[in-house]
């Protein structure tokens, strides 16, 4: 695209998310990342140092030599931030940068519910971008844009190509892979054989934020989708990838082949745009009568792709389907890093200057 | 009870559910394993030599030496048998034992469906046994009667505290224990670190049992309970314990205090009878945050009492909330022990003579 | 025994190793847990309220209701009191009681290998115990007395029946438990689907503490086994029991038969006195070939036993078995309490008075 | 190398081994599959109908379309073929086709031992491929060459950087993912939450096998190395990837950095003729201090890299490590694949011409 990359940073860097977004971006294209910032007990370490590495495969080698930054805004930093901050400190943080003219692309829940900021799946909801600019009011000259909660996104993408069927109800049940609460996360005691039938606040950000992204953008405001959404959420022992069980009621009454069809030729603007991140095919529905599995689907598409399956009919709602993700690179990661190049794409990177 | 022992049998003695018969009525008060019967190709060997013994725990001593008799009826069976057959020959020899008089108590999915069967959860519906006369128009001396799938168990004692509530509709999804596939089972490259969301059969099997669990009878035949259920299988890396999430329409508009109630007066005949396998509390609701979890909480009551936990309001139906039960034990042989031990109470073991 | 129960107390007794004595003393024969006692955090409130109770099964009802007392010599403090205190503050904790006349049963490390505390494991070395009278020249009118770390007792046991041959060189391999490492102990994103091929500290005491165990005391001092001890210690994602592979050195040159037959009749003063949580076989030799298994036999013999298999000769030392045991009883709480069993059989409790 | 690629095909192509074969060959530069052979009952059929994919990531679409062919020799069939026989087919087949001038490079274990075949691990003992030479004596116009068993492959590397300080004694304890056993395999009520410690003529075959490996040509013939292996074989629950505990005994009396180093600079064959599936490490050795973990190390270099770790002194043997391979890849179809390429860069695929 452009000769030169674009220079990136990531706040949060040396925690597992930071952690991921340094491994992803370690090879990316448009992005080079020249900005590694974390907490104060972090800053002036070396990355190498000051993190302990939690993902496979080892960690970058120009990476581990760079000194880790204070999470504040700084002349070297790069106008593009990816933000992988813990939710206790985000709020004030991302807003500093946002103030002082940075884009914060950003995996954080503390801004995505709010009325100015696009909670954003490129395939689904592009146009939700344009509200950003609304961010002006607040005087800064920077955005923040933000993605899902980790099971949000395997189930809005699940959910997004029967939006045209008229979604009413939606009734899902995760069950959602270790690597999703982080480290040290989930006690092994805790899992190791068992299941955990209950994720501290995630209820609520899966059914707020489906209506969100599902939902239009009408005068520049967003409208959520008017369905009913209700989510039961547990943990089980897998690595990654969210798998969701959902039942659905439409307002539409399509036959099963148009169902299929629908989720065969979905498709979206990272697609169209040929983004790097964006996978040939968002969402892959799975014939087998026993897929999607989350150590033998999670990774399709490179991690990005949600995979569907089972849909079959349901005696209380009308539909019911199997959905699952990567949780920490579709549902993390990967989701900021496709944010920021569609929003590249888009010309929107140039805000501050 | 009585003084002597009542002798019983095992048809399919020597499979997993054959073992857990043969586990559990080791030390039991009333009855005594007299009859084990297995496949021409066990019969005529000893048990300790017919049987890859599976379970925790050693194999009981007495029904070691014991010789593996054939699934016939013949003048050494007693009166009253336990069938843990597989379902691909159940039919036929279960009806030749009732034919021949004996109360054959079955935990195998083939008679659970007809008219004249009572699908027991002596909890729930102990008025279903009555249907079990109209066995006689068969020209039988003697009577089947099943106990649910086990899924379907965790489910309906799950729900049966709320009938009086009026009960509409049910989406239940569940994440069933790998012990629930008896052995080979389920390959562990299939299950390791992963989910399987499909197991052939079991949902229409939880939808249609549900119903008929929790329904009445009427003129001396079943009516189904007139509420839509959709269920959801999962298997999960879990040895023993299916845990079913459950959301839960209602007619009534109970209070949540009303519902905890309903949950901690649960009581049945059983208890009210003190049946041996009859734990104190047929359904404990636990107001921990995080529970019930089946490593932890499947053998409460000695594998009999079902768990319920995480009751709170639902965006589409009404209610929604977690139940898990022992697959093996509340599941399948303990079920009908208990119900075998409720026909005893009865007087409804001596039809044959 | 006596008609009275003897009161005792738990230092540290809302970790996870305190709860196991809890659990275990609930229902003892011959102590009452009249005494909890935990860090200043804790101290002052109700036991409910001062521990996030971990084991299954639901917390005893009698020491819920109970007030966390503090880890300080009081008059409220039985003379006989379990540690299972954290090895940061064990020290010193387990220095004062005994200076103040308790007898101290300690599950922590700290006092294990000095010269004058008896690392004990009844069924080996019950003569070590006198040594402890030697602790008076400390001024202390009480009494330390430790049990080993969790994978020393499997391997020990295991080798106990073949001291009579002579053992010179042990290699030995664990494949340890989560429950080991306590609560929250090992980070489920380590273990599940994976081995850790590292426990700090681990090697080194088993290799220290095998040799004391086995050892003499001559003219009242510990004299180590004079054996080669070498280990390799593991995390493998299994909830209880240590399993242990073990190549073995011998002076004498036994037949399998012998060998066999040595681990058959292992008994020792806990079966003879017929001590209440003895096992009544402490080592089980399984013939099966591929046993003995953690999941199956860790709980045979109520947790007590050791379980040994697969014997048969080694191409580099001489003899190669699989041992295993439960870490969490005879590997902690348990091996304790079987040696304050011990104590109280040979008047050894009185030392105070 | 070559422009046009050279034919190849699978024997046993629809197992789990088979798969293998088809997956890792399908962007091989040098080869490409064109035949695909297996048993009579699916001869005939498409590869896609005959064969249930086992594998994560989905079936090459080109083999999916091929027509699975009998094992026999037949002039469709290429020169060069590898073979994922069951060993209770694979000592005829092979030896038909080796008579009838196909090279048969096998990962099956029955021919192995044979003193006319080698057993090539090409980074350690490159030379005993002239050896093959000698089985024209056989009336073979082709030649079969084998790979190890696949936990013997990750001792033999682990070991091989030692050989220069003379091997003695070894022994090994292995746990072993569930991967090894192909599918269905083990059950997973046998290994979820558990430690199979047996493993059926698994030690026998690693015992036998590195002293092979390890040996010299001399004459024309194989001589074991003269040291004592002694190996105790886990199943543990890892989806891939064998871990091995090592003792081992030396002549020499090398530093610890010497052992390093050995390990550090170990290269062979493969790498300085950049064989396309060599890794550029074949051994790395890991510093940190819990490391190799099957789930984070298995797939260093493409899961062609043994990665090696913990050295340190043994209190019975001089030194102890650990050592790890992905069995399925370097224990496996990678290791057959190395085998051919390390033949065709020697001139050796041309034998049958």
């Amino acid at each position: 695209m452009s000769q030169a990359k674009i220079n990136v940073g990531v706040l949060g860097a040396t925690g597992m998310v930071g952690q991921s977004f340094v491994q992803l971006l370690d090879a990316h294209p448009w992005f080079e990342l020249t900005f590694a910032a974390a907490s104060d007990r972090s800053a002036g370490r070396l990355y190498a140092d000051a993190t302990a590495w939690r993902l496979d495969g080892s960690m970058p080698e120009r990476v581990a030599k760079m000194t880790v930054q204070e999470c504040r805004p700084a002349k070297e930093a790069p106008t593009l931030l990816f933000s992988a901050m813990d939710a206790s400190v985000a709020t004030e943080i991302e807003q500093a940068f946002a103030e002082a003219g940075h884009v914060v692309v950003s995996n954080s829940r503390n801004h995505r519910m709010e009325p100015d900021v696009p909670l954003l799946v490129p395939e689904i909801n592009p146009g939700h971008l344009a509200v950003a600019a609304s961010q002006a009011r607040r005087g800064w000259k920077g955005r923040i844009v933000t993605n899902p909660n980790c099971s949000t996104v395997a189930l809005t993408m699940g959910l997004a190509p029967l939006k045209r069927f008229g979604i009413e109800k939606v009734v899902a049940t995760t069950m959602q892979a270790i690597s999703g609460a982080g480290f040290p996360g989930v006690a092994s005691m805790d899992i190791v054989g068992n299941v955990i039938p209950f994720i501290g606040g995630e209820e609520a950000k899966i059914e707020s934020e489906t209506q969100k992204i599902l939902g239009e953008v009408v005068d520049g405001r967003f409208v959520p989708l008017p369905a009913a959404v209700s989510a039961h959420c547990n943990r089980v022992p897998v690595v990654d990838g969210h798998t969701v069980t959902v039942s659905v009621g439409l307002t539409a009454e399509p036959r099963f082949e148009e169902l299929v069809e629908a989720y065969e030729t979905f498709s979206g603007e990272p697609q169209r745009l040929k983004l790097p991140t964006a996978p040939a095919q968002p969402v892959l529905y799975l014939k087998e009568e026993n897929r999607p599995q989350p150590r033998r689907d999670a990774l399709r598409g490179g991690g990005m792709t949600v995979t569907v399956g089972r849909l079959r009919e349901c005696r209380v709602l009308d539909w019911k389907f199997v959905c699952l993700g990567h949780n920490t690179i579709r549902g993390a990661a990967g989701a900021a890093i496709l944010n920021a190049e569609l929003m590249h794409a888009k010309g929107m990177l140039q805000v501050a200057s």
